[in-house]
């Protein structure tokens, strides 16, 4: 079986998988954000990251992510949903690196969401793409959750349409830079306060309005100094989670952490959500495309 | 007529009137605010703030805002709505300064809102007993646009009930710190933009989701990179005005700058919003609430 090295290069963070055929053999799970490289060294970057991987051979690279973006190393236009994870490797970039590896970075996908906006991934579709090799049913409904959570259908094997919710962003500045987050202690986790939160967001209260109900609590010691990250927690995956369908089974693909949060605000909310690991579908979706790109029977 | 001082000194600021009856012959709008002030150090700061009105006299010293909150000089506990304006008058925390002048800070008010959850206010309370000076009517709505802009409905000459939204600290964290609002060339207002926001917030898209769109409609080339400030606000005011009623008149209090937003916003939604001044506000209502103080007919 071949070897390749399948990469998913974020804003924040750089991860490679070395693959042989469909299965992954090591990891490095370490490396800089595209916001942490200079423009016109990201090939310079790649080499020394994967250096112990390259003892005797330039081994096909495929990549995902931000790294396919204006900020990234080669920007790659997005495929229009509704779209097959076939046209996804068709239109993959390539090119051939200074030590003769053959690359393809994946292109990301817009759409406009069911509330008539445009919107945008990168990267998400790859664990899309494994997810669909794993699960066959022809309609389903994904949450991807993090920084920008995606909420997405799938339809006859393709993306049909997806919305990004801000969820882990506004998270990170209402409890890092807002009055909410000031001179907090360090915090516990409460499921109470996370399923108080979680019901609190079923009323459909504005949102600005119901965020700035993390500190009257606080000042009412109602909810303890300890808990408001539980709290705003469960405010934003609630807020999130009420406009998904209860009759129908929600897959959500992610890290066992986060997807464990939105599991236990699921079952609160009488959401039948079925989680499964994201590096998972990562590997499994880009061998995927890989095989599809290499002309291999997937 | 008596020469007295009001004061307004909140989280981020700091300003004082020098006042002689019910009228400002001087003002002094530079200070500190709460959070740039040591605790045990407040005297001494307001000493050397206010010096140059000291040169005869010990005046009276009313004052207002955060600085009788918890991190404040003296927390004064909040009056419970609805309330009176007479009752914050009565409920204020009395005491003197080494340098012998009598010192008021007024309450804040809680309440908990239309939307069943506590809410707090600590200086918007003496703008509403100026412009209930003014307005003579039983009852009516009032906009205090800010970092946490309050709607408060005044029944009877009483504070009714307020909700707080979180308007313009969202719109700084959006800007400052998210993704939204990152590597942007200098502003420009947009009126155009803005009521495209406007129109947008109408459609009651989660906000979490809807506040991407500064990100897709960026990417996408159809909103300008020196207008994405005015998308934003838009969205925030606007999802902030679709609560508001359109068949009664709505007063708007604060700086000509943020009520002429608002009033632009309003205009396209419909709702009849008459601004005032927010400094004039507080003058006459502070004159109101120390003319009771001191046992003078109002």
């Amino acid at each position: 079986m071949k070897r390749w090295i399948a990469v998913d290069w974020g804003t924040t963070n750089f991860r490679a998988f070395l693959m042989q055929g469909n299965k992954c053999i090591e990891r490095c799970a370490q490396g800089p954000g595209l916001l942490q490289i200079e423009q016109g060294s990201f090939e310079q970057e790649l080499s020394r990251l994967l250096q112990p991987w390259f003892a005797q051979a330039s081994y096909p690279i495929i990549m995902a992510g931000m790294v396919g973006s204006q900020q990234g190393w080669h920007e790659v236009p997005y495929v229009e949903a509704p779209c097959t994870f076939a046209s996804l490797a068709e239109q993959a970039f390539s090119f051939t690196t200074r030590w003769a590896s053959p690359v393809w970075i994946i292109p990301g996908v817009r759409c406009h969401s069911p509330y008539q906006q445009p919107d945008v991934m990168r990267g998400e579709e790859v664990q899309l793409a494994g997810l669909s090799a794993i699960n066959g049913s022809a309609r389903y409904q994904i949450i991807l959750p993090g920084t920008h959570s995606k909420h997405v259908l799938i339809d006859n094997q393709s993306i049909s349409h997806f919305s990004t919710y801000m969820t882990g962003e506004l998270f990170a500045l209402l409890s890092q830079h807002s009055i909410l987050g000031r001179a907090l202690p360090p915090q516990e986790y409460s499921l109470e306060v996370f399923h108080f939160a979680i019901e609190l967001a079923q009323r459909k209260t504005p949102l600005s309005h119901q965020l700035f109900s993390a500190r009257t609590y606080r000042l009412n010691k109602e909810i303890a100094e300890q808990h408001i990250h539980s709290y705003l927690s469960g405010l934003l995956i609630g807020a999130e989670l009420v406009t998904c369908s209860t009759t129908q089974p929600i897959w959500c693909v992610g890290s066992p952490k986060l997807t464990e949060n939105y599991a236990q605000a699921a079952k609160y909310l009488g959401i039948n959500l079925q989680t499964i690991d994201g590096d998972e579908c990562f590997i499994r979706g880009i061998s995927h495309l890989y095989a599809h790109i290499a002309g291999e029977k997937p």
